[in-house]
């Protein structure tokens, strides 16, 4: 059975409460990200079955390393800082699945 | 390398609008049962690094085969009504890597 999605893409959108005293990943932005992400598969004409899918996730807990994100069905994980990252993750690995090892953790 | 995680959970949590007309996995109680997988998975000490990861994510865009939970990294979607087929997914697949056919999608 082919996958559903030939790459699934999951942002760590994780907002703790400041109270905590531990780092989130969408302290560091990761939602408006995902957005970036999900937007540009569309536009690429990439999005939807057979082709990739962008989510949202609770806490992948790795939020020291982040703001992450985990690529399936490869296993994957990146950080990013930008979208220009985000954009090479996209080109690289979701278009040509080439790792991108500068962003990898 | 090797993954983060054996097996990464999904489980599709998205509550749409009821004004919107179109089902949702929350409205099949998504969320209560991704909290009992959550907490199934711990209990029975298989959770973490190197181990399982539960998470909640976004909509997964099959939502009129939901309620839906995808287990990578074999990319094996699956639908569930009740804590049983639940525990079934945890002790057949999570555990020992084995499919339950007549749960998947």
């Amino acid at each position: 059975m082919p996958a559903y999605y030939e790459r699934h893409v999951f942002f760590c959108c994780n907002q703790r409460d400041p109270t905590e005293g531990r780092t989130c990943c969408n302290d560091k932005g990761s939602r408006d990200m995902r957005d970036y992400a999900k937007q540009r598969v569309q536009e690429l004409g990439m999005a939807g079955q057979g082709k990739v899918r962008i989510n949202q996730a609770g806490c992948l807990d790795r939020c020291e390393e982040g703001p992450c994100v985990v690529v399936y069905p490869e296993a994957v994980w990146y950080t990013y800082l930008d979208r220009a990252d985000i954009d090479e993750i996209i080109e690289e690995h979701l278009k040509h699945g080439r790792t991108v090892e500068r962003l990898r953790i």
